[in-house]
């Protein structure tokens, strides 16, 4: 895919997560796999509302800009997630009051199982409700390598449950979700912003 | 009517009640009767906020595609309640928060009773406020020809109140509700997400 | 104001409404009036989300049909507060989940006492947040001459607080409220819908 | 900036918060600093869901009218935070369920502390979540002399947190926060409306 196409698909995305109130502000960021070396990725602190194909910039598998436009803070999660899994073609990282309510509500917990819902079948390679899906809760920070680091050792040491890591929340910040294309990532963003919800309802009103 | 015809009010019903956040990702399926012998109904994992008539397939009574497409997973959940009765012309299956949550918060519990609410009177032969209206919540399973012989079973020997069969909650899943024609079936849908959205909001300040 | 202008504003109105999920399936109705002897009101049963103009229909000050459509099956409670008030020039009727709610969790009380919100200066006649405005809770019944007693013998005797009547809800029903004009009412129901959500979450945060 | 760039701006702002339903009934109001000795503000009691161009009137620096038109009652508020400090370009002031609800449930408290969230990064300065914002909760009152005096002195003495004054709220009347200009004003508010729902949800799930 080239540049150009990469930057309508993630114009497209980022108003319809707008819709939904899942990136106040200047937040949220998007990106999408191009080939082997390089990646589109939403520029620093635009607006998601007016987001245009000129906020989507081009940078190298370290993170590093190819072009003009200065990438999002939070590139390097993308490329190492991307590093990570070659079958993950786009990733999408949002802010929604689900996602931090939930982080900061489990304090103290590193990570948020679902089960039982038959909306996880929305999760690649998931064909049962009867499943179990791990999210890991990063405690945030401002030092990217140190998350992108903590990601790393998720990845290979972190029991995802049974159908590998498929997101992460980072505590009182937002969630990062992706997918084969950009379609799957809104799809599985979708998903897990729904359960989200359904989590916090089902604990709240347990109480 | 023709499939044509069904598929236009299918997209339609589709848009609607994805605007309401009723069918996230790929979740939700709907269908209309086109005549004695065959349905119209929504293909197979398709998304829902693209859906498009071409995304809708014929299916015979017992669920098995007439055309191209293949139709969707849980076909035979709406094959089984065409049968069961003939005044039924269209069904719709959603995943919402409320529907899925308070099928979980009832777990143990085998339906839930809705009373009291004036917007009773829009499940057809509903007349007062004063009414008893049971919506049986079956367990969940991927085997939906157990799905199917449960709905059967509970059609014949299940109290469902003052007003016959209106629809079911499968639990962590979702809601189905059904009508004469599909706007009657989506009457029937805003009249059950409001009620549920109400037990929960009852149930919740009661705590 | 002649019907075809007051059906037209009423067919506004009624869109605005629909779009904030305060008339569910086919509830909610709408009426403006017209001179001393007639009164635009909707039909009955009718879809408030497709609702056209050919949906509003004239009745006389005791709700009998003066042309072609049958009125709102609750025409008598809007012809009764027009009676009692010559200022009011329209009246609005909606099923919120929040109206609905609180009707219900207030079981066994007779009314909802608002006061200290600044928002309470769009009720007509308030200019100061320090203010105390009554909506009685009615209960429901089907018997709407019995429900049009009970109003005209609550504007009379009930202490409305600090403004007079301004609205009432009916219990596990919906709200009613007013205004010198169409305008108006829906300011009257903008401010109250919020009221009542807050109220709501105040309560449900104390618990 | 002239008065009908401020105007066009203006109403986009106010439609964009309609939309988001923080400014009901006529509830709102939204300034813009045009230059040393000139504001351009919302007009008094105008519906911000039909706000047009002429509904914006022009005020000196102590809020006197400087043409035609009445402005807004809370001109005073926005005049007072202009005079304070001179970085601010634009000023919003909305009515939202969260930001009435949360001064309300915080009875007795003079202030909201906001830290931990990632989003805090959207207030001008702030460039951690490790960090502490401060929003004073003034008692409302009609007297705006006496709220004006309660803000001028709150600038000087009240401990802001990390970032000095970024917004505040009157006791179950709502938010006013600012920016260099109106659409950093609207990325303030996102984000203040944002995290007092996250405030709010938070509180009440630990309950």
């Amino acid at each position: 895919m080239d540049l150009s196409e990469a930057a309508l698909q993630i114009v497209a995305a980022s108003h319809a997560i707008e819709a939904r109130g899942w990136a106040p502000a200047t937040s949220g960021n998007y990106s999408v796999r191009l080939d082997e070396t390089r990646i589109a990725i939403t520029a620093s602190g635009c607006s998601k509302a007016t987001l245009s194909p000129e906020d989507v910039v081009e940078v190298d598998m370290l993170g590093r800009a190819l072009g003009e436009g200065r990438p999002s803070a939070e590139t390097l999660l993308h490329v190492t997630a991307y590093g990570l899994d070659a079958s993950i073609g786009a990733i999408v990282h949002t802010h929604s009051v689900a996602n931090t309510v939930l982080g900061r509500l489990l304090e103290g917990e590193r990570y948020v199982e679902l089960s039982g819902y038959e909306l996880l079948k929305a999760v690649p390679g998931v064909t049962t409700h009867s499943t179990r899906i791990v999210l890991p809760i990063f405690e945030n920070t401002q030092n990217l390598s140190a998350l992108a680091a903590a990601l790393r050792a998720a990845w290979i040491s972190l029991d995802w449950g049974d159908a590998g890591p498929s997101g992460y929340l980072i505590r009182g910040h937002g969630l990062y979700t992706w997918g084969a294309d950009l379609a799957s990532a809104l799809n599985a963003l979708e998903a897990f912003e729904f359960l989200l919800t359904c989590e916090i309802e089902i604990r709240r009103s347990r109480v």
